[in-house]
């Protein structure tokens, strides 16, 4: 290996034409300053109280360490606090011979974080306005859906299923709830370490943890071994869908099932994910059985035979935003990937990718 | 499937000889009064603040869902909590389409029981004498052994790597840090249900999470379908490495390979976590490589092809203590397995079973 890569993604969802050149201008920023691309503590989507909780995940391809935080209130970059728990994973056992925290969360997260010498903030400073119009917005129509929920219920009817379905809809494709941010690099001996930052759905119950600290579901990341392919995986979507899933694992174990980036990672969608009828028998697809939307999105970086590598994204949400880079291109490059015309959100799945 | 079963252990580690009968009736009530096995919230292990959190989960075969709470203050069962947890995930999505959370930790977890009409209690109830007592032990032991290490920093001398180990030793081999209660259940009409319950290790960081809340590590349920065997999974031991192995899921799906309980557990515990060197290289093992004692047990209980049902039970513990009842027992089974003499905690492997 004679090059580095990174790879990045600044959510799986749906990004607005508008918006568009906002978002790869943000995705190539990440490429280059690749610190920034974690500050899902500033600007995070606000929980059902109006704070701010974030998850972030961190794990590395030689001795394969994962360390992450779940529902940390008061840290400004989270997957430092992440890093920093993968790293005491490598050194050192406790004394007693204890074995250091793995994943650690809430309050106990932050003054883990303190004691070691990271930065915490009020978590009042990680609230944008954007962040706090977006929870006003979110906030008064599930006020308004409450209190008709209420009233039909005062008067004996039912609550209504279908009132819920809608209003889903009007939440779904606004912006701003693309909640995660993700990145694969890789080192010119091959190391490949993956990391995922999020502050969670919009509205969410405080003290959630999502994808983006759970072990196998945000991120992914394993060094080429004899027999094996060395491969990243970063995900983003439908939290509790991936979660169920270990969507980040599957995938990357998928790809080097098959030795081969692009069909290992079709098949983890259709077979794990979406759950296609031909093959439905096979493999895990039973766990999302009578979802009707299935979002996800998945950035893979990902060795063949030959030493290239490719660098893939697949989603079965509306839009993905992509960015990478190697000392190969002049430039970091940036794709905004869509659904082909006709796919359905949650049902079609499309995938593109290149040899960096 | 004309029968339920049951079946319980009360951790997998070090049980002394002296107190076997007392481990013994602890699973023989569990199997009775199923509620009190998931007493782990009383008499918890005391964190390194002499306080208690807890971590707990439950997962259930047929529509594979799963609920948990993590580093939990003031809740007696917090398996109750998982199991509402789960129980919202089968009924209607939240409004404005927000899915169900699976997974809740910290402060968040204890108001969301409380909300939930769930019973909470002040964290002080949970502390029993004995709890106090071992915690009071360990901590002197720690507070001397981090006075040596920095009376030796103090003369310039490096941190003693060796003392370290030596202590760990005193550690290990007392009571009370088998820190885990699980229970797999079947019932007559083949469903089945898996839950797991953890006052976590001695000492332990706050907010620290262990297998008990981490999906795929501590619990694992799957009714039979077309070409999969049923399969229940719990798990307990060093939480860290169960963690990285995701060991109750890769046990389950083993023993679904292998369409054979005995076969499928001992593959999964050769090459997923002690990594026995002739099929090193076809899976997981790499995760928990330089380790020097991978210590876990893991109960199982699966459905053959004839449709029988066995209860196993395997560990690199030095001892692991099993209930299991159905009614074509008179009373609950009771079984303290231990590693043949000369076996190696935390290196060699025995497992044991019934049909049922």
């Amino acid at each position: 290996m004679s090059h580095y890569v990174i790879a990045v993604h600044c959510g799986a969802g749906y990004h607005s034409t508008q918006k568009e050149d906002a978002y790869k201008t943000l995705c190539k920023t990440a490429c280059i300053k690749n610190s920034e691309l974690t500050n899902a503590g500033v600007g995070s989507n606000l929980n059902i109280r109006g704070s701010v909780e974030c998850d972030a995940a961190i794990m590395e391809g030689k001795q394969l360490m994962f360390g992450a935080v779940g529902a940390i209130s008061g840290v400004q970059n989270p997957v430092t606090v992440s890093a920093k728990l993968l790293t005491r994973q490598l050194g050192k056992k406790l004394s007693l011979g204890r074995l250091h925290p793995s994943v650690i969360v809430g309050e106990g997260a932050n003054k883990w974080a303190r004691e070691n010498g990271l930065y915490t903030v009020d978590t009042g400073c990680l609230v944008t306005d954007y962040s706090r119009k977006t929870f006003n917005s979110h906030k008064t129509k599930l006020d308004i859906l409450n209190e008709k929920i209420n009233s039909k219920k005062r008067k004996f009817t039912v609550q209504s299923q279908e009132k819920s379905e809608e209003s889903c809809a009007v939440l779904e494709t606004e912006e701003g709830i693309q909640d995660t941010v993700g990145a694969i690099v890789m080192d010119t001996a091959g190391n490949i370490a993956s990391a995922v930052s999020s502050g969670g759905i919009s509205l969410k119950q405080p003290g959630r943890l999502g994808p983006a600290a759970t072990y196998g579901a945000g991120c992914w990341a394993y060094n080429q071994r004899p027999g094996k392919p060395g491969v990243g995986t970063v995900t983003s979507g439908s939290g509790e869908h991936i979660m169920k899933t270990l969507l980040a694992r599957e995938s990357a174990l998928s790809i080097q099932r098959e030795n081969n980036v692009s069909l290992g990672l079709s098949n983890s969608f259709k077979e794990s994910f979406l759950g296609c009828e031909q093959i439905k028998q096979q493999l895990q697809s039973e766990f999302l059985e009578g979802e009707k939307e299935k979002l996800a999105g998945v950035l893979a970086l990902g060795q063949n035979e030959d030493k290239t590598v490719e660098v893939l994204w697949g989603h079965t949400t509306n839009s993905m935003c992509i960015g990478y880079m190697s000392p190969t291109l002049k430039r970091p490059k940036v794709v905004m990937s869509r659904l082909p015309e006709g796919g359905i959100p949650g049902q079609s799945f499309t995938m593109s990718g290149v040899s960096v």
